[in-house]
């Protein structure tokens, strides 16, 4: 049984982690594409996008039939019902990564973004593409230290945020409401896409530690990431 | 076992239709506020916001001890496995009206809203409430044909939002950026909300049938709704 169960949790946690992947390189090519009003880069990410969803159906399946099949209890458990609950989180990256493709497509061959912002979105852009590798690592290593460390990248995520808006509402934005309204949803979407990545980093500190961290105990985690001990649940 | 199982899965349905319930409250009260630039009512959705956290974290809590003490199988099984993916969607559905109560709050006196496009709103609020009330009714009787249904709701919030956006990139728009973000945002807000809520239905369709509907499966299933047979299992 215990056998079984470790063989199947590794493949779940293995399929999870290549969710991740694939959701982190939808991301890098969605702004890659962006960037540089790049149709067949766009095109590849929206084709593309079907796999993230479909292993996302194949997570669910193999969580269900551990579930079903080896009953796992205390941590074996938590491990598999993290995982239901990350393939979500994973699926929504994929969504978001998703939809900056789709806007590329959509004003090709104009840019979506004028190029006084351009730098703020390369940046947000790199930060979710290492936010999406991070998701993997902390997948396949269950480290709680480098979980906790996601919400450091999300404040830097948030940051840009910010500081976008301010650009946006700026009187000297000349570039009209079309491209405003195109820049807000498109920060939104990077954003979105950091908070999910540091959602899954919560669900494997619960899954190792056995406690589900607040965001404020996030945050104070973060603070505090150097000291951070976590004693795994033996 | 069994007759525990019933029970505790009833409370679990209980508990998940109680959160669906003040999420809907919430839009409700959001939206009002929005409307009105109603501040007090802003804030009582912002101080009321932890309560639908907080009966999110007893629910998995609950369907954690029904996994790991009932063991369900098959279609038990699968109930509660869905109960704790519609966590995750409700707790969100709380989370979007309290985005738009925050923005009622940052712009205090003022309205947020531009006049023209407040009958959007008053609308998109309308169907977000009703959503919120189906989503309750749907987890408190599983009627899958009723959670097809959702998705109907769901494209007249989708028309909104379209017919929103060509109010916004229209050349005649004279209320600026900052309303312009604003607007945008708030409009996705509304429209995250159903989407929240057409997929509780997609895992109350799940749980009753054994199948997840792709969102395609569901656009034909919303088309055929007065035909649709749906054979729970038995």
């Amino acid at each position: 049984m215990r056998v079984a169960y470790n063989e199947q949790m590794d493949e779940l946690t293995g399929l999870l982690g290549e969710m991740a992947g694939l959701a982190g390189v939808a991301m890098e090519r969605a702004t890659q594409a962006l960037l540089q009003a790049d149709l067949p880069l766009a095109e590849t990410v929206i084709e593309e996008h079907d796999k993230i969803t479909e292993l996302g159906a194949v997570c669910e399946e193999k969580a269900f039939a551990l579930l079903a099949l080896q009953g796992p209890v205390a941590g074996d458990l938590r491990a598999v019902v993290s995982g239901i609950q990350i393939v979500a989180d994973i699926d929504r990256m994929g969504a978001l990564a998703l939809h900056i493709a789709k806007a590329t497509r959509r004003r090709h061959p104009n840019h979506v973004l004028p190029d006084e912002v351009s730098g703020y979105f390369a940046e947000m852009g790199r930060i979710a593409v290492s936010l999406g590798a991070a998701t993997r690592e902390i997948l396949e290593t269950r480290d709680p230290e480098r979980a906790a460390r996601l919400h450091e990248e999300d404040e830097a995520m948030d940051d840009l945020h910010r500081h976008l808006f301010t650009v946006l509402m700026d009187r000297e934005w000349k570039h009209g409401v079309a491209a405003a309204v195109d820049v807000t949803l498109l920060g939104r979407f990077y954003e979105r896409f950091a908070d999910h990545a540091v959602e899954v980093g919560r669900r494997v500190i619960f899954l190792v530690t056995g406690k589900l961290p607040t965001l404020e105990d996030f945050h104070t985690m973060q603070q505090r990431v150097d000291k951070l001990t976590v004693y795994p649940e033996s």
